[in-house]
Order: structure tokens, then sequence, then C-alpha cells
């Protein structure tokens, strides 16, 4: 029931991903036919809806048989291996923590988001936007828990971990920054990962690294502000197309080659950002997600949650503690 | 001497702005013909140079012979009234802290820039990296000198200002931008300016804000993301153009309209940014600054000195203190 196009879309994706991936999806909704057609797919009843601008820490106390709760519920007994959601972030990341429960040695979850790199492997942010106030070891874990995540969704060992910072060098930075720096810096990580040292806001798209930690709060201004970015070169590029019948005509001959160059900037195709350190799988999708954006996202459930992607946090985290 | 197209850019920019403005530059350097032509510009002797990469706090100590050091003194004596540099930022910063001195009341000097919003006045983000660990007390000033420096510069009476945050509420945030909401919201700005809550990161370039704070390692993060997402969509379009004949001659039919509209994305235009809270006007330029962005940034503080920014400033911070 999440998301500005739910139920329709999530439905559709949720069909598609059973019909085309053959993963056996499971519903959480109410049963009295506003989730439309499901195709047969099963339906855990939940009669509560937490908005998506409603309080979450409230909704989650109060909504006890809302379709998030429930959702998460079905992780922590058993019967779904992962849960998605394109509703309420915080809502989704309340239930999914008091629901399922963190994994044993984990200080705090973290939100992972993998960023688009132009002609290279994805780079994940962590955390982009669970703790807005964090402690260096925290910050510590999130490299741990964003790396193992990172092996485990891209098959890449020992990929490389930067800090997000405000220069090159270990002196620049916060309080906060400086403080994980020294402990990634004085903690080898071995064969999990290999810390590079600070990035930089420039870095977040430029692939080359693969892991970017920070806290949630610089984390969701970092991610906010692409977002940003991405609405005025598109409403600029609209401009520009419209302005006189013969850019309309140059605009037609450049579509097909700019949607295809720009789709690997397109959220709908990461399958979600990642909630790491609980005990299960949970994916945020973007709440303008599309049936592509469920179908990916639940294709990414389903592999996490096969790859056992808690057990390995879980290790990762424990490796250094 | 500084930026990465010094001295020759900087040079053509002070002629430049003596021969088409009638503002009399001078200019801070060697006085052994490094500088190349001057145009008959007065020339500051300055024998050492505080390069890019250069440690900030030791250059300044070490070299005071540096052409940096020299213009902050230059402005302190009264022998120019702004000083502009495209060179090492810390460098700047600390050479003009330490030579012309903070404004009484004032906690901290804080970095003002301009951003671009489309068909609208520019946001101002203050602080974009001068201050890595900010007070709650220390923002409520960079809005303060934000707003005034806002009214001075663009003639707009009473502007709006935001906080940088990562939602809406004022619940919303980390535990600096919740205790500076608090104070700016108890404290009604008067005329000064008006507080218009939260803003986000996709807020930066949206344009209805007048001025959003932050503290200087969120700001920074964030302008280093704008400017990295920036070149990743001019490479992709870059990148269609180039893809086929067709693409070529349908680029070369977009490109007048092209940079027309992205022409306020570009720095160049903005006069650069200023260093806020000192006794003197200072103007830190791109790196990469060409002739014409020293044109702008010479105009800014010529502007902005005969305006008596600096004396704004002092008012505007002690009406709250």
């Amino acid at each position: 029931m999440g998301g500005d196009r739910a139920p329709g879309e999530i439905v559709a994706g949720a069909r598609q991903a059973f019909e085309e991936l053959g993963i056996p999806v499971v519903l959480v909704g109410p049963t009295d036919g506003t989730l439309g057609d499901t195709g047969g797919l099963e339906v855990i009843a939940a009669s509560e809806v937490i908005g998506m601008s409603e309080d979450a820490a409230r909704g989650v106390r109060t909504k006890k048989d809302s379709s998030l709760v429930r959702a998460a519920e079905a992780v922590r007994d058993g019967k779904a291996c992962a849960m998605v959601s394109a509703g309420n972030t915080g809502a989704t990341m309340a239930s999914a923590l008091l629901r399922m429960g963190r994994l044993p040695g984990v200080a705090r979850p973290c939100i992972a988001t993998p960023l688009p790199a132009l002609g290279d492997a994805p780079t994940v942010l962590v955390d982009a936007g669970a703790n807005s106030d964090c402690q260096p070891e925290w910050l510590v874990q999130f490299a741990q828990m964003g790396a193992a995540f990172y092996t485990e969704r891209y098959g890449l060992a020992r990929p490389k971990v930067a800090m997000l910072s405000i220069g090159e060098e270990s002196s620049k930075g916060n309080a906060l920054t400086k403080a994980t720096h020294a402990l990634l810096a004085a903690a080898p990580a071995g064969d999990a990962f290999e810390f590079v040292g600070n990035a930089e806001g420039r870095d977040l798209l430029a692939g080359g690294v693969h892991v970017i930690v920070t806290d949630g709060f610089t984390g969701n201004v970092a991610l906010k502000t692409l977002e940003g970015a991405l609405r005025v070169f598109m409403d600029i590029l609209l401009q520009v197309f419209a302005a006189t019948p013969e850019n309309k005509a140059a605009g037609d001959v450049l579509f097909p080659t700019l949607l295809q160059r720009a789709e690997p900037l397109d959220p709908e195709n990461t399958g979600g950002a990642m909630l790491l350190g609980l005990k299960g799988v949970c994916i945020i999708s973007h709440g303008s997600s599309s049936s592509k954006a469920i179908v990916n996202a639940v294709r990414a459930g389903h592999d996490l949650a096969n790859g056992d992607l808690s057990g390995k946090l879980a290790a990762a985290v424990s490796a250094e503690g």
C-alpha cells in the first residue's frame, strides 16, 4: 500500500516479478478488493495504511495492522525472505527495526543507496538517511556492512571504501569524519575491503570508489542534492528542445541515444535502497516507484536473501568488533 | 598569483575590469616580470606564492611575503577596498582572517556561495566550507550575515532564509539543525529576513529560497555534489552528441540554445564566493577562474565595498546579539 503510485504499480510489479522471474511474491494489504487483480498472488491481510507523510514512529506504534508492520512481521515469522516497500521511508525503517530486530553486534542499522556511475560499477552510499547524529564507531560498521553488501550484491571481492569529506587529506573534514578516518586507517580491513581515504561530493557519481561512508544527515543531503540537480538538468534540456521547431526536430534525433545513455541514472534500475543491519532483508524503493522498479527491487531482495545477506553482515561487523 | 590559470587569466581579468568598468585594480605579486603585461596597473610587490594544495595555516604563517598575505594587508591598510583571489581557498580565508580581522560580534566568518536558480534570483549557500564543526549560535549568525549580504548584493529586502536539513518538519535533522531551527524560529528576524523553515538538498537549485544556512562541512559536500552532477550531465550530453553523425548535426542545432539556457549554471558569472564576517571584503573565486570570472569578481568586490558590506554585516549580527 506504500508509494505514490500504490497499489496499482506495486501490484503490477509484484505480478510481473512472479510471472517473469518466477519469484513467489506475497502481497500485504487490504483484502477488500483495493489491491485490484492480484493475479493469484497470496495476500497477507492488513487493514491499515501508514501514509507517506505520517509521523513514522507514531504510525508504527498505533497502526499494528498496517501493511508495513505486517510485512515486517512476515519476514520475522519466516513467511517471506525479504520485504520491499515504496512507502513512508521512516515508517519502513521503524517497522523493520522493531519487528525484525537488529543483528547481533550492530550498533545502528543504516541505509545503503546505490548511485549510478557511468561506465562503471555503482557506488553505494551508506548511510543515506537512517541516522542523523552518528558516532565514529557506527560509521566503521557502516563501512563494514556496506562492503559486505557490495560484495554480495555486485560480486566484487574487496571493494574500495572511502569516507565522504571535504578534501582528500585525512586532516580535512569535521570531528566525526576525522575520528572515523583514523579508526578505518588504523584497523586494516583485511580481505573485506580496502579503505582508500577521503572522497568528496564530486566523487559520488564519478565511479572508481565502491562504497562511500557518511553519517545519515550528510548522506541524505547529498542524495537529495543529486536528485535536485538531475531535475534541473532535465528541465533545461526540455526547455532547449521546446524552444524552436528546429530544436524540437533535433531533440527527436537525439532522444533515443539520450535515453540510453541516461538510463544508468534512473533510480528505477538500481533495485532500491537497502536497510542494512537487521535480521532480515528490507528494501526501500523510491516513493515514485513504477512496476519496473518493483520488479528490480523484488529481484534484489530475492537474491540477497538467498545469498544470506544478513549472515554476511553479522559476520562483517563481528570480524572487527 | 592564485588559481589554476594564474597569472595570465587573473592579470587579463584585472586589466579588463579597469579598462571596461573603470575600476582601479591593484595587482599583488612578483615584480620581476612574471605577471606579464599589467597594462599599467599598480603592482604591490609579493615575492612568495602559497600553492594551490599547500597547507593553508602553515603557508600563511611562513610566507609573509606571499601574494595572498600582502593582498589581505592591502585591504587592512586601506590601499584596496576588497581582495579577490582564485588561489588556495583555505589560505585565502586564513590570510583574510589574520590580516583583516573579524568584525566585532562575529563568532566565525563564513563562506557565502551564490547558486544559480533558473528563472529566479540566485540562492546563497552559507556556510559553504569555512567551518566544519559548528555551534547553533554560529549558524544563526550565518543566517543574519547571509541575509544582509543578499540584500546588499541583490537588492532584495527581507530575503527568505531556510535551514538545510533532511525533511520539511522542524523535527527532521540532526542535533545541530534542530537546535538552530529552534533559535531561528524563536527569535523573529524582523525586517532583516524571513525564516521559512527547513530546505532540502533538492531545493539548492530550485529557487524560491534566497539564503540556505548550513554548517561548512555539509555545505561543502553539497556544493561539490552539485559540481560533480554538472560534470556527469555534461559528459552524457557530449557522448550523445558524438554518438553518430546525425546526433552531431542535431547537437549543432541545439548548442546555441543550450549554452544560453545553461549560462546561469556557469560559476564564472556569479562573481565568486564571499567570505563574510571580516573587516574588509574578500572574494574567493573558483580555482579555474578565467578573465571573465575575475572581471565579475572585481565588480562584485567593488560594489560590495562601496555599499559598506562590512558595516551592514556587523549591524546584522549585533541587531540580535
